[in-house]
């Protein structure tokens, strides 16, 4: 199986869709959206396990946002929202992520029409965990996130809440833009997200059947 | 050198400027800048010389944007915007570029504050040119980029005027983001842009000192 490093070092894209569970859109003032709607994140924003702390740039108010992620393991282009085989056959392996968000930037770009791609992409705002083996997460939209802040936990549901779930969130991509081996797409993150700051201590983990998947477990200072 | 398959073959991210010269900020009836702003499309976008037309996708409306494209020759991190000789050295190469865009998607997108990305992110939405050779482009900003439509010229000006030029793009851009080997700048699009659709045929080139450069040539059917 490739390693986390190897995924990084290959990775052409991030696609992380947005507003993809009820709550979050609640918490944060939003639309529910009649059809997903997706961001790009660039590959060098991922922050490998072990590799140091989130760096918070001046004046940012940082947001954590946990995601499930899946690695996709072949080019997928114009998938049928019912394929569920053909979404799930595409998958090589999933990871765990925070798709870290300059939120003040954010809401700026939001009130301004402008892309997201600066409050979404800078360096390290994209902690991953180790690769997580596909024979480990039997059904993805089974699967229990959980973040905490220093020691608090923040966010804590599972992938069943998801609006769009992932055989949708794939077709929708890949009839825009085709999806390569390697490519990261961002499932989106339930309720429960907050800011951080330096010093703050970021845990996560995936959750299956109550059992912490040990792969999947992000700390980051 | 890199020929622009192994370009494309490893690039990693496209970012590309808004707003970058006055008078086509008029033209969309938008702000002037104060700052620079960017966004991102996927390397999947990119297409080769010859492989064929850009696709129109239904219900969109697709306008051409010609502009001049850095390929990055090494690591950049934190550039001084008054280093000149940094953001030069840096660059590898140049290329021609059109950054389509799904005019009606983008316009939707800025109304309701939500991602560029779709807009801007369609598979065959980056045609390029081959790769020009550094020594071809003594001075990026004094190079002049045409672009017509059925044989009509439509957009014919000076990358002299750039808002914002080169040095303070890398700059800005590398305090978000590390540039690395490989990835491609588009520095913005001079007035002209309009729309094109399903046979329309669009070529474009870039002239130093009043010569067509050979190698910079587009032209999409
Ligand atoms: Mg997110
Ligand atoms: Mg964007
Ligand atoms: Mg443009």
């Amino acid at each position: 199986m490739a390693t986390i490093a190897s995924i990084k070092a290959n990775c052409r894209k991030v696609m992380c869709i947005g507003r993809n569970y009820a709550d979050h859109v609640k918490e944060l003032n939003n639309q529910k959206p009649k059809q997903p709607f997706f961001f790009l994140k660039p590959p060098s924003a991922i922050l490998l396990p072990g590799a140091g702390p989130v760096l918070r740039p001046r004046g940012v108010t940082m947001h954590y946002e946990i995601e499930l992620g899946l690695v996709m393991g072949k080019t997928v282009r114009d998938l049928d929202p019912e394929d569920t085989k053909g979404a799930l056959d595409a998958i090589e392996g999933y990871l765990l992520a925070i798709d870290m968000t300059a939120r003040n930037v954010q809401d700026e770009a939001k009130r301004k029409g402008l892309p997201w791609s600066i409050a979404k992409g800078f360096d390290t705002f994209m902690p991953v965990s180790n690769l997580i083996a596909k024979s480990r997460i039997p059904d993805p939209h089974n699967a229990h996130l959980w973040l905490s802040v220093n020691g608090q936990v923040k966010q804590n549901d599972s992938t069943e809440l998801m609006l769009f779930r992932i055989p949708r969130q794939l077709s929708d991509i890949s009839r825009v833009m085709t999806l390569e081996k390697g490519d990261i797409v961002l499932t989106g993150t339930p309720k429960g997200v907050g800011s951080v700051t330096a010093g703050d201590v970021m845990k996560a983990g995936l959750k299956i059947g109550g059992r912490d998947i040990e792969e999947s477990r992000i700390e980051v200072p």
